[in-house]
């Protein structure tokens, strides 16, 4: 019975302990005392432990990462551009198979309880489609183990480099999941420009956008307002998503009604990683505007920064920090955005704990969902589709 | 022999591989092949790990933190007026003993290599010395794993809740190592009375001050004044530190270079728990004047804040992060802020890995001092005055 399991005695998102039941991967039923109603199955007991439902890396980069190459000294980069051309040096004197790292990093998120992924994955007419292709290839060893959504993310720009919208559109017929952008603004100059050619190739492809926002205060506003335009206009309500937004924490309160309202309105979800050297989003106005928000790691040990572990519940801790969330509200706010915040952005179907959802859990121990994000405890068991495939932080597949 | 021992094949501070002899609890000698040197000393083999100096907590509440117990949800806090009151609310409801919680905190700290603690100790009309006998308690159990410096801790303010300065004064006769502060202008609304009863305080018994400012912009900044005057005044130079001191993040160029220059005339101190809900400090330009900063925990999993978990070395990472230290300069900065940075603040005699220093110290697997700080390994051995004090994130006594 492959992905059949019985988790006994466990406490789904910290309420009574239960039994949970999984077959086929699904899950069929959560109730007391499942045991005595199934037989021949393989059984874990849960010791009371937390059940959540798996991760949701809502930002990550594969292709970049140096995890577990020596250390490499970054380069000082006060600006963006900056570390776009430093990341170029110093990965020009290091052997890095993408698919390798990819790999290494996708790991590391499952055993820490990962089970779905949305990676950024860096094209240029300097590397065309190869990250694309590295991370593919490390997608397909682990599709078992986690689902991976990828970005086509022109890092260098799109329209100051000539040829970069033609390989984002060959990267999209390639298997890119989605269309993404940086700057349009502060990194190509031409933001109309950078927005028209990605919004027409997400039309052209049925496929979603997820834009690098870094520009601050009002130039970020303004780019705000024109992807809202654009998303009304091609019906794509649900399909886009901002990464950072560092804006939304740097402008008055009358002018971050007018963004929440304008990212309301347009259906358009933000992701945040709670990078401690920028303010804060308003995270609780987008919440109660009806925003969608989630997470991620973005960089973890790579040429932009050396911080990261890939660990999401970690993530939460850091958001939260950074909006000095202290009421079990706001902890269990960044505990969404880490789990079913990202799963709404990246439209994932079945994504939850109860009865017909998809079976990917992770066991810890912990009292509340607020506290397991202080805590961060270590994940016990982790469940993708029914199947074991990680326990105290090694995988077991 | 006690404290005396031998650890083989460590490289201190991520240079060459060398044994290291200690004798009586002190560094003898650091050297390529000690073995052959000596005989019948216990002796550690160090795997080639990264050998670093025990960690300095520079600023944690050993009374206050809610560790181990049930999960307490914290109320909504926006000021600091408020926070005070509600950890009284909270803890009202509860059984708590000081003794037992610091206790808890401590043991926590030296599993993860901390070898001194700064602790601040709430004194208020209220609690009168309770919490300061509690703590004393605590310390007077683990001192032969720790050293601690206790900071009479006016936490409810100093002129607004009259008997205060007396019972200051008590507890600096009852033991307390230092005088402290809280906002004098932001809590107590009489700046230069709190300064002048708390240096006065310290003058009459020869201990050193560690005041807390919160207080933001030029108000924080204009208090910064007042401590530097009387700092000087009193001939205070090294024995005076500021814990927080947000507005030196929060105003412009000209307002830091004055205030840097007014710490480094008057010899005071600067710490920070890198607050990812302010903005940062001045780290390098607080260090390229020869300011002395130091870190520490501050509040773990207390009323104040769920967050924290005594780990020094997550705490240089969170520091570097909030100043976006990416370069291994940043990041030796902040581990520095973690180690010998905190145990100059503390006044700390014979604190380094040089022969003649106490054999703290702290086995762990890593490259360079940069990547300990992002990666965060475990701690594998904890030294202090000579004795292993805990293995893998267990205490051994």
């Amino acid at each position: 019975m492959p992905n059949d399991l019985l988790i006994q005695n466990v406490r789904p998102m910290g309420g009574p302990a239960a039994d949970v039941l999984i077959r086929n991967g699904l899950i069929d039923r959560i109730g007391p005392d499942l045991t005595a109603t199934v037989a021949g199955i393989e059984t874990i007991e849960g010791d009371n432990c937390l059940l959540i439902p798996g991760f949701v890396e809502g930002h990550i980069h594969l292709d970049k990462t140096l995890l577990g190459l020596p250390w490499a000294s970054r380069l000082e980069s006060p600006s963006i551009r900056e570390k776009i051309d430093n990341e170029k040096i110093l990965r020009r004197g290091m052997q890095v198979s993408v698919e390798e790292q990819a790999g290494k990093l996708i790991r590391l998120g499952i055993s820490q309880g990962t089970s779905h992924i949305r990676s950024h994955v860096d094209i240029d007419p300097d590397l065309g489609l190869s990250h694309l292709e590295g991370v593919m290839a490390a997608r397909e060893h682990c599709k078992d183990a986690v689902s991976i959504q990828l970005v086509a993310f022109p890092q260098s720009g799109v329209m100051r480099l000539p040829g970069t919208a033609e390989l984002i559109e060959e990267a999209v017929k390639a298997g890119a999941d989605l269309v993404g952008g940086i700057d349009p603004a502060g990194i190509d100059g031409d933001a109309v420009g950078q927005l028209n050619a990605t919004f027409a190739i997400a039309e052209r492809h049925g496929v979603g956008l997820d834009i690098h926002l870094h520009d601050p205060g009002v130039l970020g506003l303004y780019q705000i307002g024109l992807i809202a335009e654009r998303t009304r206009a091609h019906g794509f309500a649900g399909k886009v998503a901002i990464s950072h937004a560092h804006c939304l924490g740097m402008i008055d309160d009358a002018q971050v009604g007018h963004a929440v309202e304008l990212l309301a309105e347009s259906g358009i979800s933000v992701m945040t990683i709670g990078a401690a050297y920028r303010p804060s989003l308003p995270l609780k106005a987008l919440r109660d505007a009806g925003v969608l928000t989630f997470s991620g790691s973005d960089d973890v040990r790579d040429a932009w920064q050396p911080f990261g572990n890939a660990d999401m519940l970690e993530r939460a801790m850091l958001v939260a920090y950074q909006c000095a969330f202290t009421t079990d509200e706001g902890l269990e706010l960044t505990f969404a955005m880490a789990t079913r915040g990202g799963a709404r952005a990246m439209g994932l179907e079945g994504y939850g704990l109860e009865a017909g959802c998809a079976a990917d859990m992770v066991l810890l121990d912990g009292e509340t969902l607020a506290e397991i994000v202080v805590a961060r405890p270590p994940r016990k068991v982790v469940v993708k589709s029914g199947r074991v495939v990680a326990r105290d932080g090694e995988l077991v597949v």
